[in-house]
């Protein structure tokens, strides 16, 4: 099972950006987190960070033909304008969990408003960086359902 | 450990209400989840549902006085227009998280804006019932870090 | 033949608010005329009214379970604002008619939109009382158009 | 006594016209209900149809030197910003009835503003074509209460 | 010299109509007052009333061909929507003005909006019908003054 | 004479809710200041809380059968969208006051719109408790002045 | 007969500002035209100009102590957003017209919104200088239409 | 093989009207390109144009009769309001396909809506008259691949 | 104790203005009012009225200087656009309150947005002249309070 | 001649993507479709596409530099926020066209917006993979009449 | 070379106003900065300071006739509303430079739309007292640049 | 001393692009003024020019690491949408100032907000390329001024 970890501009900066409500962790721990979630659950986990929209769309295509199981977004302030993300993430069909470190519904207005979870199947956010592995949780249970529903099913 | 889970108007009419949107387990079934995973964590947790805004007013400052250590609560509609539910919630400083069954990004305009998960500590939409069980893993969670710093605090 | 006919909040107060708008008659005025109307047609009609949101959803869904064959809805002010309402309608499949009395194009722009007729099958505002009794006879004919097509497509 | 229904643009075009919103019954369909309406009511009922905005608010006038009782009116598309018919209504007094054969309330959003509602006794909207009926209905009602109350207050 | 008076919807019931806005004198008495203005003046005066706005544009259309000093517009309730008989004025090049007999900015608020003044030179409201009198003297006093100036610049 | 005081959703949590805006004084307190006003002005002050729309709307109604002389009304979070509120009071005609303990001038914007305000004769906002006692002190000025000028005109 | 004739902010930059808009006359030619027309009218014209809202209110109110028998404003700028004189304007029940020399519904969008002409009885616009003199002569024929009603009104 | 071309308002002022934007090609000159246009391609092409919204919609309406093979319509102004156009084409179901002359992108606010566009199968915009040809082009290509498919789906 | 009452533009005008809605009582009839009260509470009352935007915000700061106790208030119509103002509020840190005659909350929308009440203590509206009264208890209260909690906190 | 076709993000996933919406040929069918019509069109087509709004400038600008004779741009979603690529195609002058698969006129709201069609001539949309062939076309048209009319106006 | 300096409402209490946001130096401060500034570029600096908008109208008009190069401007507030001053500034050619002394981008909403400058050169923002002094630059340099073309373009 | 400069797309444009609007002069000019400020200044300013988003927001962050005493950018269109360079630019708390080379106040509404300015020191707009100059100025000048007040702050 393989699950992909994007991350969108500025995510590099945790730790070092606005620490009031990003928290004082930086990049590499979250990293680290999820190394070790891969670890426990018996999954690969791959990672991903660009400031670039380009290259996390050309990532998250990637992905499709890297048939991953699962992909988790965070797509920093692009989440608020990039349609073109959200074409992206539109043409893969596996489980897809949009995740926010902060609680954007306590933010500016303008953070409010997600253009890209239109085309994830849920979204997470407001639960710090164990957000991410929540939805790690999220999408082993979501494909071990569909797994056991896809057995049932034969005859 | 005390997890108040508190579900809004129509959620009693999961199974019944537009299964396409929120699946075909039941309230029944939601309730048996709970209880298995207050089992799994050695936890209490407490149900409430109610189709009155006033009850789910009443049930959270029920809940100050209980001192419960987080609520989880889907307010249904009431998600796009009771301030009075906001306004009780930051009450009390627990964690508290939204959590909606479907995703409600990909649903009609008025869906996609949350007045009460201002006073929340976070969100979790789209993920189906285990929406639950992970906020109450994410309560347990943000609850023992509490723990560990404010002992790690001590002299 | 069951139909129910409920109504929201400030209805009671018919012949006392505003009689400039809604009229002299009072609700007893309008619960004796729907008895007669039941007479006529040889139907059952039962109606309620309450102030609360939670109530008035509460009857709806019993209305689900007591099998009724149609719900005749004046929701009063909660046309303009409860989602709640409008997911309860939703939840029942039956036709479903939203009255007002007044004429609610001429009023207040708030008063202009509901939120809840999109889950009715249709809407009479302004013909006074009388819109009560057309929306039974609409009922009738709708339930009769159904049973006919139903008969004819047995083999 | 003697009613008008007249119909706007593209209901000529009833049971030809996206079947699945206006059912697939034409508009000579809907001329013989009226037809036997008129003979079952024991009044008058003239028809008129057109898709000019012009020869509409030609014929509304005409109403007015021909003293018509009422008028039942389905400005078809015209509803939602001919502010020409709207004022055209607002010339006559008899009582005037706004018809639509779908649910404007669960479509696109420009069908849910009516600019002429305004100017009517009310509207009746979602009951298929047996909304000009109750509409008949609605208006014999309406005169025959004038009717008495005129007499009523006779000394 | 020659001027085009142009009125649109329901203007041909001036007297009919709403004459607590529009006054008692009908459109004859317009008529007529605009014919002892032509008279006293010493020019031609055009009059054209339609409730058709294809009608309308066609004859702003031949008073191109017609060499028209100056047209005097009423679109009536066509001020607030139709673009296309803005489009029809701005390929004429005289003076045009726009008249409303009522003042427009203390009524409806759809009514404060002209789409059509853009396409001409001036506009005239809540005069009364004296409004297309000042309407009349205005075109006159342009085109003498432009005739002066081009005299003046002759060599 | 007779001044209801009706409170709405929260405020029974005065003291314990956000008291840098409302202020450490608890609803007790509250009611301790308007039964000192009640003795000190000679009148009968009855008080109402609840955090049930429902509820609010029938204690209004019901004090339209006991002709009480004025109301006094916080209507916390519902101020902001209950129309049924606002339809409630409209149907009473005494002297009605609507009081806010903080100043939502300065506040969230959705706390800048009053639903209700409109059904009132006046609004008292930010002056803390005193509020209360001051809209006590306006409902008893306003009856007074009514008697005299019905004195007065007296033959 | 008295008229006043009020000139907003930066008329008095007549001939200066903006030329191709405004025109090349400077301001004593507009009060030289006035002049001209006092004479031709034998009324008297009072002319002021100020670019203080407060000092155009204040001569707005001496109108009144003064009996004025007509009003005509030119606000400039204040047309847009000054309340204040809209109110000024509503104290004072003589015939009032607003005139700007440019057509406003040509230009910027804020300059199609006026707020103080729904305090006059209508508006002039587009018309150059002329505007002024079609203003007098309006503001005379009311006067004496006025005359002639209630002349014709005495026993 | 049959194409219906039709034009709106002030089409046939080609040529006169703002020729900046429109080109100096008079409407006969259309007619002519489109004549041959229809002899290199072996077809009929029929052309209509009226100012009129409602000979528009009889004259698609007449089309559906025709079982023309597709529909050039340019609505001129009509785009941008005439909901009535709108559903007469989404009676049709030929490709259609909207040309405007100018690039309506570049212009007023009010002419970058289309409403007339949804009904159809795509826009051209911004092309001058060679805009109608490659239409045509279109229509002829969409027919040819249908009936290509069509050929090969037989057994 | 002073306390400075500031009255914005027409406010002079009471009782020659709107009486239906601000009453017959004129401008120094309000002036009596609060030399009573002045008298009765045995403290100053200086009172200012003006049409100027600028000699209001004059008088405000010079309010700064002279160190009174506390502010009223009555922008009159620049309470809806006057940011100046609202900014020479803010410099000073006395009590303020904001007074409205009448109840803004019933009349035109513009009149229901303050843009000075963000920089008062608190708002008082639709209590008529007796809303400056209240006023002036207001400040009293707030005063004493001040003192006496100062004076409890010395050691 | 020499023509650039540039696609935007998510276009290199046709035939994949959506394809409800796109249909089902995969982008190297489009870019073999784009290489026949140069041979029959006897010019140079060359293609381009990224994922990435910068590249997409550098594209647009080295377009500059190499002297294309047109420019065909699908910029994807970016149509509907990069103002960064409508000022990179406001800098080149040769005739340019935006060309969309789908008809965006039938989509989601915010595809209906296109803030860089202001800064092309043209645009088609809806007509499928043909779009580019009818703007390849429509490129050489207008470089040729451009010819014509250059070399007509020679001496 | 004589430079304009114009402050508007309440920044003659700078020092007094809201120290967080414009500093504590006063508006004396500012003054002697200018003094300084004026004496090392051996230039003329006129300063004027009103809290009226009348008056700052006055002032920039006699700016006009004492030929003044340049001209600065802080609206204080009226840079959100005063179309008057943005048309006082409209009539003046010489560099005009809007200077505010906090970032107006971080604060109100209302704070962020400036009506004013686009009558102006330029604007300098958030850059405390040294914005006036940053347009002197401005103002020196840009007058320098055009004597220099002027002179150059010289025979 | 050193001092980052960022430019965004299209900028490398300059002297090709808009002249009219930009000028004349290329980038390279730019450079060049830039390099005669560092020298004159003896200071060093690094350049940075892309159109990609990701690469713009690379180099800021790369100036935390660098420790750069100030930056200045000009975000060319991504101005008005990026969100993502607005949070790259919140991370870094030297002085930042933005410049726009025109008055982006008297251009089209899309580029009058400023997205990016909010994290920002402040922004100088319309004073062409010396905007830069009047930035690196203020930059040194903000940065001396808290070298000496926290030297003044030293024991």
């Amino acid at each position: 099972m393989k699950i992909l970890v994007v991350n969108g501009p500025n995510l590099n900066f945790l730790g070092i950006r606005e620490k009031g409500i990003y928290g004082s962790q930086d990049y590499n721990y979250l990293l680290g987190l999820l190394e070790q979630k891969a670890i426990a659950c018996n999954i690969t986990i791959e990672t991903f960070q660009s400031n670039s929209e380009g290259e996390l769309i050309d990532r998250i295509q990637k992905a499709y033909f890297d048939e991953v199981d699962g992909i988790i977004i965070n797509p920093g302030a692009f989440t608020h304008y990039s349609y073109a993300i959200r074409d992206a993430l539109a043409s893969i069909t596996v489980p897809k969990i949009e995740v926010h470190i902060s609680n954007i519904h306590q933010r500016e207005e303008f953070r409010q408003t997600s253009v890209t979870a239109a085309s994830c199947s849920g979204q997470i956010a407001g639960l710090g960086l164990q957000g991410y592995l929540l939805a790690v949780d999220a999408i082993i249970n979501m494909t071990e359902e569909n797994h056991i529903s896809s057995e049932q099913s034969k005859p």
